[in-house]
């Protein structure tokens, strides 16, 4: 039996083996989603697979945790977002990212967004780029030990980012006080399409810890 | 047989037709996507479930459009954002928003947030709250003839959002050229927790048409 609500409780071999359990269900709803929105089969066969997928999610509810997913703790300390909508492994929604550290502590992210994150004919969702890169950027403003959450943050387009392979990436360029500086930007496969810069904030119940 | 390569050259009826048979099935998808987050039920069931959703995504893959979804227009000229991943009606990681327009050409939308939306326990993700709002803003920056595209959006957050039902606003601060200044905010039932303003572009393309 697995229980999420006691997830706090699992070490990491635990965590891992719960982690092949539902990462795949996720991968195949992401799946799923591309296809809904691509999918030109008529009328009745659309209607039989409506009526599948709900038999499904009736299925998977029949034990869920109530509200939303939070954010788990290992014994080890580790934090499992799994439920996030940008790096969420168990949220379909989520592409998802898989946020890489360099030695100088500066995040950076390959991935991939495809028909479920268009705006433009061909072009990613400026909104999608904006949602990506406030993830990164608070990633970077954060040190892994104390959150940061952002105060405020500017985009600026230069222009559309192509569908397909996208990178992003962040760094601290300074703090001051409970304010940490945050530069960054996204990248299609012809180069910097996105910039933006950050403001995050140390919460109050961290700043004790600085 | 249903052509959606060839959906512009539909009436509204024809539209609507179209609509009835696709929107049920990703409302069921996007709460399959919800239930994928949240589920508890064990390895097996689980196994068995992502079985039987792969087998529906090859169903529906069976005949599909090439790439993205795009925007199509009908014969009457209206926008069919279907894809778009906050408006779009097929698009499963869409709430989707609707939005609607007062006298005054202001855009606002009334929404629910739930568990795939979600950053910090229990609140919206940030960035998910600057997808939202660069669309709202982009739609109020647009007249419904000429698209409008964002040049630059500052978004500054005053508190967290709670999951739940939101609400957000933007209407056209000024024109300047091609330059149009946006503002608006999202609120949650507690009032205002994020403002944007936004400079969006009239693209190149569409200015001898001003």
């Amino acid at each position: 039996m697995l229980e999420f609500t006691h997830i706090g409780d699992l070490s990491s071999d635990e965590v891992d083996r719960i982690r092949d359990v539902y990462q795949p269900l996720a991968e195949s709803v992401r799946d799923l989603v591309d296809a809904t929105i691509r999918t030109e089969v008529d009328a009745d066969e659309v209607a039989a697979v409506k009526a599948e997928i709900d038999a499904l999610t009736a299925q998977l509810r029949a034990r869920q945790i109530d509200g939303a997913f939070g954010v788990r703790y290992t014994t080890a300390g580790d934090r499992m977002a799994w439920g996030n909508p940008v790096v969420g492994i168990r949220n379909p929604i989520a592409p998802p990212l898989v946020i890489e550290r360099d030695a100088s502590g500066a995040a950076f992210t390959d991935f991939v967004m495809g028909a479920p994150y268009e705006g433009p004919p061909g072009f990613v969702h400026g909104g999608m780029s904006a949602l990506v890169l406030d993830h990164v950027l608070g990633e970077a403003a954060s040190d892994g030990v104390i959150p940061r959450f952002t105060g405020t943050i500017t985009l600026r387009y230069l222009r559309t980012t192509q569908l397909g392979r996208l990178h992003a990436q962040a760094h601290v360029d300074r703090t001051e006080g409970v304010k940490t500086y945050v530069v960054g930007h996204l990248a299609d496969k012809d180069g910097i399409t996105v910039e933006a810069e950050g403001v995050f904030i140390t919460p109050k119940w961290a700043r004790d810890q600085n």
